[in-house]
């Protein structure tokens, strides 16, 4: 299963609203199964270069279906993931990015914040997720 | 001046209804006056290879504030500008993108698409590019 | 529907047969549904500059759900889509990648050969391609 | 010497069912004397950003000669080799890959190994070592 533009426009609307109710611009990223980006917004305002730290964001998670922050747990000095960051064209490794689940408990993409503080793109992208 | 969201979203909803209307699923990029991605989607069904193909028209309508198409008149062997396209990351130069232009006449980000064939997708960028 | 690592191998195993037939060392590249690497194999001796010609091949196939070959007839000097190769990250647009299609009818990967003539990576790419 | 394919079939035959023994979806790759890619296979469900990860760390340890987890020890902050990582278009330095060494002693090329923990993906790329 993959996630479709009608599911991705429902978690971007979700994730943009969550955005403006905290009053933090964000860019916001949705990949699909196959870790291609399928939809992307910068808010008016949002950060420049957290537009290309969403995108990694959301791919980090789909490449190792878990939460980017979970591998930046293990990619720290001395971890067992110690600098995996240099991969796949560049890895995003603290909080907000995760895979999108649905209902049949499947991964059908991910999707990746950035903008604010590393727990304001955490709970926009939890937001986001939670809409399907 | 640059491209908002809320225009962005306005180009956005045109090209697609425009898309849906020829019957062809379509990428559908919108960079901002400094070319980068403001606004970005791939419709179900829509040509992988061509999600970068339609950032790339944005970025070169942008990049020279002019259609991507008239690039490529120039670039052909002999022509003035020859292989352009290794400029910049990589060019696409072919039509389909096209600068934005607000009421005041201000270039203020540029459109790309791609999907269909050529003069589909100029089709489309023309009907987003309308819709301001 | 992806391509099996199973359906993969038969593929693979075809390929070579068909490539040491003819008595040509090839490069054979599997991509998945998402354009990613499946399965890839250099036949001993094989040129060393044709392993990455294999993959994008197979890549440029599944981007665009065409034959490599189809690509390049379309990107000449002059032609509707010259010099596409720039876009995602480097294709290659002569003959020897082709998309995989299952019993169902479904597009499930591609496979892309090279090493020898371009009429040869064609030939091992359709021995590949019909060995499911 | 250079690795055969013959060879390389046989290290990832063996790697490939020490995986299944584990239970856990590997990407194997083997690169040759010359760390250009000779054998790749990601297994059905295999995480796709461990893809890029086994062939850095095949890659990795032929550039250095040492098991991919070795130049991971230097490469920590303060350590002899900081960030070394950065190099070649991009190394893995945890454990999971290493030099294949023939019976007459001499390095013909590495594997490595993605997919699971670090210990196990060493544990899969041991056993595929081993089978030469």
């Amino acid at each position: 299963m993959n996630v479709t533009l009608n599911q991705a426009e429902k978690i971007l609307a979700a994730a943009k609203a969550k955005a403006e109710k905290i009053g933090v611009a964000m860019n916001i990223a949705i990949v699909d199964e196959g870790a291609n980006l399928k939809l992307f917004c910068r808010m008016d305002g949002a950060l420049l270069g957290c537009a290309d730290i969403a995108i990694k964001k959301a791919k980090t998670s789909r490449f190792f279906d878990m939460g980017s922050g979970e591998i930046g747990k293990l990619s720290q000095p001395g971890g067992s993931l110690y600098n995996i960051e240099h991969s796949n064209g560049g890895l995003i490794s603290f909080a907000g990015g995760m895979v999108l689940i649905n209902g049949d408990d499947k991964i059908i993409g991910a999707i990746g914040i950035s903008g604010g503080t590393v727990a304001q793109d955490e709970e926009v992208a939890v937001a986001g997720a939670n809409a399907i």
